[in-house]
């Protein structure tokens, strides 16, 4: 029996559930699975790389799925979103940096509008944007995240929608991999989440092999914020998100080395051993990205058999949390 | 109607909540509060200070409270313990440090002991020493904490104590601030929940004048993890514990130049202004140890509301939970 919320029944979808954009991972084929599930699953805008895009739409076929960009990045390349909004995306996300110069393209072409808030700051932004559904997300996340946590931001930006925009639906993410947080989520005021890490190990997710090994072995004291594997890409993130990823060899030999790491000579080195290791999925020298989460994670399962163990175990956690109520034994 | 759980019932009170052993704010008069409220109120035996304690213990009557230490300090004044334990204390919380020193006096006198965790490692050391109840904090928290977040850290030391120790009760600490909060934790396997920062903002705390109006006045983007507080206080902190505290004038101005707060004669007339500001209770001068959950307080009450209104809003969510769950419409 599915989950109801605003979120399924405003979206046409038969749980509360949509996949994160993850750059690099999250192509058609892991959206496609995600929504045939019954959720909605995003394709990963990541860098700009519109080959990239144009493919991975193709591999979801006739599924409806849509698509999420790093907003910052999507600024340098904004042609891509036009090529994206042809493609009529069941819906578009917009994360880390202002989404106001994209929005006038979205709310044209008719396309749902999610911007993803890591503070209370942008939670605003987003409302005054006229984003239809904001997605409030935890630094917990794995990948590019603020400070903020799931459990306070959630509720917060639950009250401020309350008054400043009731119509607009509210979406927890970070640090949620199973029933336990999809109804904790419920619990907290959100319509529905947006899960990551835990698709990470799915079998339709494009993770580089020895990935998922990595993450089924880590506990969630494994991971660690950190700006290295960003230097070393050479992707210039605003200083106000930084990526959560595994403790492994590469990070903890550059963590707090950072200015070495930007040396040219070291950088270039670094640099190709670093693309070499992720294309080869060495999983110790190249970033594993992924949330505190990955101490929930145990098994690499299809998207489908995710979603429904999720809504499963959240179902039953919802039907017996009133048997928490009730008279004392006298 | 109150909640039931194992909490409520191994412990014999009203209530799944107990009240944080904040250090100089947690005073019996609070404790004793949140015990006939219906809670678990702990005094915060801070850094060891045996007159102020004893005071405490007095100031709580006849209630039932427990206390909280900081254990890298008990460390230092261990024969505060036994004069703890010799006013017969509901429980005794450890946290910041291995409990192993404490646990045989703690155990023999036939006490409670709570060992509160911050990671995966200090959750199987507290089961390893055997805590009967371990508190997963997240690093959301007001005060010190560690770096993992409450809605990954509790489900995953729930699975852990599935496996290593059923009996061994689970409360969630950080960021939890009002019933969505603790429903929330009880659907990520928690037992009860450990709330400070609400307390905080409690007629009965200990709190200096003018640091409530700030934190009414604060959301939860306006405090930060720093070190300047204890720096300046000239406390002796492990490095894996930081505080959480507003972004008040005195952090915003020494947070990112600790060296010179350290420096011999700048730290001597910085420590005189800290404390006066503390003591006058100005809320920009001093620290104002809060958590995430700022951003959820919005007026003070006492410890009563308080707790009444946490339980009567978890109540509430916890019976219509189940409403989620239901055929779709056709």
């Amino acid at each position: 029996m599915p989950l109801r919320t605003r979120l399924t029944e405003r979206l046409g979808i038969e749980h509360p559930i949509i996949s994160a954009p993850m750059g690099f991972l999250a192509g058609g084929t892991l959206a496609a699975a995600v929504s045939r599930a019954g959720g909605l699953g995003l394709i990963g805008g990541g860098y700009g790389d519109g080959e990239w895009l144009e493919r991975e739409f193709s591999a979801a076929g006739n599924e409806r799925v849509g698509c999420g960009f790093i907003t910052w990045s999507l600024a340098k390349t904004p042609e891509l979103l036009d090529k994206v909004l042809a493609r009529s995306p069941a819906a578009l996300m917009l994360s880390f940096g202002s989404p106001a110069p994209f929005v006038a393209a979205i709310k044209q072409a008719g396309v749902l509008l999610i911007c993803q808030a890591q503070s209370m700051a942008h939670a605003k932004e987003a409302v005054e944007v006229g984003a239809d559904v904001v997605v409030a997300q935890g630094g917990e996340a794995g990948g590019h995240s603020g400070t903020r946590s799931t459990i306070t931001l959630v509720p917060e930006v639950a009250d401020f929608l309350a008054q400043a925009a009731p119509e607009t639906l509210l979406v927890a993410a970070g640090g949620i991999a199973d029933g336990r947080g999809l109804a904790a989520a419920l619990m907290l005021g959100a319509d529905g989440v947006l899960i990551g890490s835990r698709l990470v190990a799915s079998s339709e997710a494009k993770t580089p092999k020895g990935f998922q090994p990595a993450i089924m072995a880590a506990d969630g004291d494994s991971t660690i914020k950190t700006t290295v594997i960003d230097i070393v890409r050479n992707y210039d993130w605003p200083g106000e998100f930084n990526i959560r990823a595994l403790k492994n060899h590469f990070v903890s030999a550059w963590h707090g080395h950072e200015s070495s790491l930007r040396e040219a000579p070291t950088h270039a080195v670094e640099k190709e051993r670093y693309l070499s290791a992720f294309n080869s999925g060495d999983a110790e020298n190249a970033g594993v990205i992924v949330g505190e989460a990955a101490g929930l994670i145990r098994e690499v399962w299809s998207a489908e058999r995710i979603l429904e163990g999720m809504v499963a175990q959240a179902e039953g956690l919802l039907r017996s949390g009133a048997q928490h109520v009730r008279p004392r034994a006298t």
